[in-house]
């Protein structure tokens, strides 16, 4: 266990966990007590149950989204149930507060059934205004938030996949620019078809990239493999329209950028070398990066990224769910779709005046990042 | 609309709710970050995920609640729904806080069907130390809460039922300190078999009383009727063991108590004439009592109680729940029992030194009441 893992503990208990819930009213005296509770709360009850969609300027719902996991993918660590989900969750519903003022609230789901996790997030929508879901498995996060999406009236964002897909494709457009690259010809290999790489490899096309290859532990997906379930079909549909076959090495032949949403130390020297000149390399699995960045440059990569605060370039998903959620209740939009994303990612990229090789995306700490993202939200 | 409305409606409207999330920890720079998050939360993660039991130290779960309602008995409104519910439950919650200081989050279900919330609790549970069921309908509440305190390892309390039973108990107990009426002795008739009606019957006979009667709005309620729920049936094998037949006039004739958690304006002046010798008259009912206060004095009832904190002696639930979540959160309890319920009852009749017919319970923000019933909670 290093230095932090041993701090985050020693943290973690002292404060006995980091969200507190706190009172937005004086409660002092009786009179206090009759406005915000009985009997005055009566008729804030009773206006509410005949229009619900005053809900959003008279309680919580207004500023409010779920952070929802069921635990079945923690950061990388796996499948640790509802309770070990618990520190992240909390972690992210903190973030939305200090970075977006949102009142975010953790809830680990103890099952792992598609369907029983789609009726219980429906079930406690009225509260929020918005869902956040976070660390679900692939597969199965695809179909809960699509089925969402469609049957909640509030937004539902699944982070792992689109605020992940909107600061690689923020980090990507500045990519191009120094490299004065356009996206019609760069050619893309996405390593992983887990949440992220699907979302990565989706957002890319409806950009106009087009030139994209995904790769799954088994290699290239082609619309040819047959052991592909509903969503790599989707990825197969729409990548790799030459059926190209074969394993990471040889798809990056040739390639401009890679993007690894998988896990460590997967991508080899000679890989990069293999790629065109000057090649991109997003090494974004956490904690330990497809490759060193050090190695990384050494083989020839002219812009690294990883997920890592202690590198150049992290691609954080703190620039993008704050700003999302933000956006989405500010505007009152129902459904956060592909053009407010791509939008968002637009916006960052433009933030950064003079783009270069290690800087091509803002701080998370940097103030204009949340209303960047919120005001292409709407 | 009265005044109290008004200002209610205004308030809830400028603050856009009652609640926020806050965070209990520093997030001004990376470092902050790496250890409320990643990477270091992930150390805490893999820790609960073996140690279940350690969450209460490391996270929320240690110190929060979740107020749960179906908005199927909202106040004295009815049937709102769970839009509807979101102001009380709110107001609950920054109760909890103020009171107790704990940490709790208001959830309104969009189902009211039992098996469904029962399992949507179960779900919702990890991230809880305890659940707080509220506003649910009768005989709904029963079956629900019974389940999941047995399904459930955190303690479950609703407090329609238990928390407004323990403070007709503590305040019967001086009632009968102030008569010097024995509570064997002592008839009591109680008006209403829902949630609380219930609740009060079963702790009255579990500390020791042995003349209950209750009744719904058919009439007497005994053995012998044969339009009984399994809730009604339960409570006619435990009251009326004369199996007595009629109405509320007929109940009351040579009674000493009566407790009414019914409707508004029920009782009549010649039914408190038909009773004992200076009898004791809790009119319950919200915001409108069984009987007004001063038509009871005239009538000759010796001490009136109500739910209003405009007249003497409010029963308010604000002198239950804060202190009962807060003992069962500190004690660890799995389940809060009768004997805990009784023993805070007694323990907050005794904070009153000298108890006369206008003083017999507490005043809501004396700090003593949460300690008194806290440490009866164990």
């Amino acid at each position: 266990m290093n230095k932090t893992d041993l701090a985050s503990l020693k943290l973690h208990k002292k404060k006995g966990g980091k969200i507190e819930t706190k009172s937005k009213v004086y409660l002092k005296n009786k009179k206090d007590l009759s406005l915000a509770y009985t009997p005055g709360v009566g008729a804030v009850s009773s206006l509410l149950a005949n229009n619900n969609d005053l809900a959003k300027d008279y309680t919580l719902k207004g500023n409010s989204v779920a952070v929802i996991s069921d635990g079945s993918a923690v950061l990388g660590l796996g499948n640790l149930g509802a309770i070990g989900a618990i520190p992240v969750m909390e972690g992210k519903a903190i973030l939305f507060k200090k970075f977006a003022g949102i009142d975010a609230f953790p809830i680990c789901l103890d099952t792992q059934d598609t369907e029983e996790i789609i009726k219980t997030v429906k079930y406690i929508a009225p509260v929020f205004g918005a869902v956040n879901l976070e660390d679900i498995s692939a597969p199965r996060c695809f179909e809960i938030e699509e089925r969402l999406k469609k049957e909640l009236n509030i937004p539902v964002f699944h982070d792992d996949q689109h605020g992940t897909a909107l600061v690689v494709l923020s980090g990507l457009i500045n990519s191009l620019k120094i490299k004065k690259l356009k996206k019609e010809k760069a050619v893309v290999v996405i390593n992983g078809a887990g949440a992220a790489g699907t979302a990565i490899a989706k957002i890319l096309i409806k950009y106009g990239f087009r030139h994209v290859t995904v790769l799954d532990s088994v290699g290239i997906i082609s619309s040819e493999r047959k052991d592909l379930n509903e969503a790599k079909k989707e990825l197969a549909s729409i990548t790799n329209p030459w059926l190209s076959r074969g394993d990471l090495s040889s798809a990056l032949v040739g390639s401009d950028i890679f993007i690894g949403v998988s896990k460590g130390n997967v991508l080899k020297k000679e890989a990069i070398k293999s790629m065109n000149e000057k090649p991109v390399i997003f090494a974004l699995a956490n904690p330990v990066p497809e490759i060193n960045p050090l190695d990384a440059k050494k083989s020839g990569a002219f812009i690294v990224a990883t997920g890592r605060s202690d590198f150049p370039n992290q691609v954080n998903n703190i620039l993008a769910f704050p700003g999302v959620i933000r956006g989405a209740l500010d505007s009152g939009v129902r459904q956060i779709d592909d053009k407010m994303l791509i939008k968002a990612a637009e916006n960052l990229a433009l933030s950064i005046k003079h783009p270069n090789p290690d800087k091509i995306l803002p701080d998370p700490f940097d103030r204009k990042v949340v209303k960047l993202v919120a005001k292409a939200i709407k």
